[in-house]
């Protein structure tokens, strides 16, 4: 069980009340709750949402998540996908109705929102140093037996924080050496003589447990295939090292965890050739931008692209918006900025054009920049562009996607709104 | 009256329960009132508080506040401060109460939030042609004789779709024309002709009525204190072109409305000599930035600089982070990353340091980058920093700022803190 069935967070989210915190959804849906929103299957077109919106296809949504519980199962990979990416409960719960694990988070905050909706299994992938943050997770280890938690040590002096802020505390708490994807990458430790010190350190502390090994290969300088697989067998490397010096004695499994977005192709290939150790090991991936994909950065980036006979992700976010200017015959703009748009990797795509109902390509449409609140678009000769249409853009980056919007309209391709997808950053 | 007395949507906030919805605050706090919460006024590094938080200086808002009160009064000004910036109704109300005569806005989400709050007077500086939205704010209108709305119109087409979503309302729509900053410039119209053709328009719409003309400076192409100022003078130019031409004729008073961030001591130099009228002048600013201002983008920008013996801005906003990491002496990382600080204009600052209780100057540190969840930091051989330590960053934007938040604490100079402000993005 890795949701609480106690959990009546779900139900509350549905019984929340349509109103000014929610923008895009129909003015005139203020009062119902999102439940009965939902239950009135409104058009994303014609039932009265407003511009900018944000839009989840419902569709692609369920054919990643199955994605991925197929990707994961047939390599033997344990799941913990990143609920950074989201924050949306529901989606972890659709997560791990589909077959994960648990969760993967950053920080304590977002342990926190996982805790509110029952996630009985997080994995931080992140050190975590704060005293206060330490022993709200040390209480909710203590009252719940059944309630999983795993994070990253890096430094001697971090584990010596972590101890002291524990003193006291009936669990320990489980930490996994990070080993860094190299020299100048981001957090982890640089070498192996480094993290045997710190495993040292854990060895000496009452709070903690050492379970395993992880990193992020997504960060492995220059990365490329063979970079990427280098990286990984040093840390494979590491967890038989730290076997063979009996550091693992007394846990149940050894955990060995890696995997973005980016390279999970090589973590189930190198996964795949852990030797056998004196412990079950637990080989976890925790990919999180494949729930919604995206139309950009991951969409150049999905291991997909090099394993087409294993699948491909669809890009499920479409954010629309309405021209308000024309102003000139090379330009327009519509009513969705910085606000609305993730725009740290790329600025959003011009998809489609909707006008009177009928919906067909933006061609000669782009996005120059964003304001605040305004895509300046570029409009060539052909583009036949007008104030008032609805234009639907492609993102790049779920991850500053997700985090501009509150409440998101799951819609079906033919428009009806199935679901509303709370996040909470 | 510019609130509305019966709203005590003010007083639910205080109400609100402390929860996983507020990243950064004491998860001890857990089931207290917001407004509980206030009143026990904890210290912000002492008091449980978890890393990262952004905090308010409550002086220096304060401050902020006073001094563009008194600034706008001393220059003849009405003052409509963009909320998109905070949209925060809390800080709405206390501009208002500091002499504000409504609040400007983007886009009608914004205005549902401005109204949730009771905000009687609100200046939308953007076209809107959405037919939902439309009939939302004239459902609004109907409904309170005393909610005045004035919205931009910059294009015929726009001008009819707008009167084609208000058959059958009360009270008109009142609209301003909007003037370019120049070709290539964001909305607007480009010409004067085509001004006149959008007012043409408006005077044939039931639903609309024409009160003034308005723009913003800030999209003036190459813009330097002449351009602006000639701009400013093309936008008087046509406010009485217009009212010669007896456009303004029924309505009580011309608003004439420029002003960002930036160039406010020109919108000022110029709408002092605004000539005669038929009818009175309300001569429009709109800056909002200056409610928290920042340490990058506006710290250079602002006006002040150029007329300090007017009064200086104060940076309002610090975010605290928590050194997590500490590979190399060349590097460290700190807790905070995209989802929590500006970036789209500058990095963040490293300010100070704090480590058992004493703060110094962050010598020899720097944000290098930022992820999604983590602050690259870079190290000079002087700088003196530990996992463990507290880094205060300063901003640069305060719109992308306040959009990363939901709840932010205000604290005094010695770390109490005295208020939570609540945003509603």
């Amino acid at each position: 069980m890795v949701l609480d069935p106690g959990s009546d967070a779900y139900t509350l989210l549905a019984e929340e009340r349509v109103d000014h915190r929610f923008k895009g959804l129909p003015p005139d849906a203020d009062g119902l709750t999102v439940g009965e929103l939902a239950a009135q299957r409104r058009n994303l077109f014609t039932g009265g949402f407003t511009t900018p919106v944000l839009a989840l296809s419902a569709e692609r949504l369920e054919h990643n998540l199955k994605l991925m519980e197929t990707y994961t199962a047939r390599h033997g990979l344990v799941f913990a996908p990143h609920g950074k990416t989201s924050m949306a409960p529901q989606l972890f719960r659709r997560q791990i109705e589909h077959g994960a694990w648990g969760i993967t988070l950053a920080v304590p905050h977002q342990v926190r929102v996982a805790r509110a909706f029952g996630v009985r299994r997080v994995f931080l992938a992140n050190e975590l140093v704060d005293p206060a943050a330490l022993r709200w997770i040390s209480g909710e280890l203590d009252a719940d037996p059944g309630f999983r938690f795993v994070c990253y040590v890096d430094s001697v002096r971090g584990v010596e924080l972590m101890d002291a802020a524990l003193a006291g505390s009936a669990r320990p708490v489980d930490v996994v050496v990070e080993l860094a994807g190299g020299e100048g990458a981001r957090t982890g430790v640089r070498t192996e003589a480094e993290c045997a010190a710190v495993a040292d350190a854990v060895a000496g502390a009452r709070g903690l447990r050492l379970v395993g090994v992880a990193g992020y290969e997504g960060e492995v300088p220059d990365a490329d295939p063979e970079r990427v697989r280098a990286w990984l067998r040093r840390l494979v490397a590491l967890a038989a090292d730290f076997d063979k010096a009996g550091r693992f004695a007394g846990v149940e499994e050894i955990v060995v965890s890696a995997g973005g977005s980016a390279w999970f192709d090589a973590v189930a290939d190198v996964f795949a050739e852990i030797p056998e150790l004196s412990l079950p090991v637990m080989k976890m991936l925790r990919s999180g931008a494949y729930v919604s994909h995206d139309d950009g950065h991951y969409r150049e980036l999905t291991p997909f692209n090099r394993v087409p006979e294993e699948g491909a992700l669809e890009p499920a976010f479409r954010l629309w918006t309405q021209v308000v200017s024309r102003p000139s015959a090379a330009q327009a703009f519509a009513n969705a900025g910085k606000r609305d748009a993730a725009y740290d990797l790329d600025l959003p795509f011009a998809q489609v054009v909707r006008r009177d109902g009928a919906e067909r390509p933006a061609d000669g449409i782009s996005v120059a920049s964003l304001s605040d609140q305004h895509a300046w678009l570029r409009t060539a000769p052909e583009a036949d562009l007008e104030v008032g249409d609805w234009l639907g853009l492609g993102l790049s980056h779920p991850c500053t996607s997700f985090d501009k919007w509150v409440l998101i309209p799951v819609a079906e391709a033919d428009g009806t709104v199935v679901d509303y997808i709370r996040t909470f950053f």
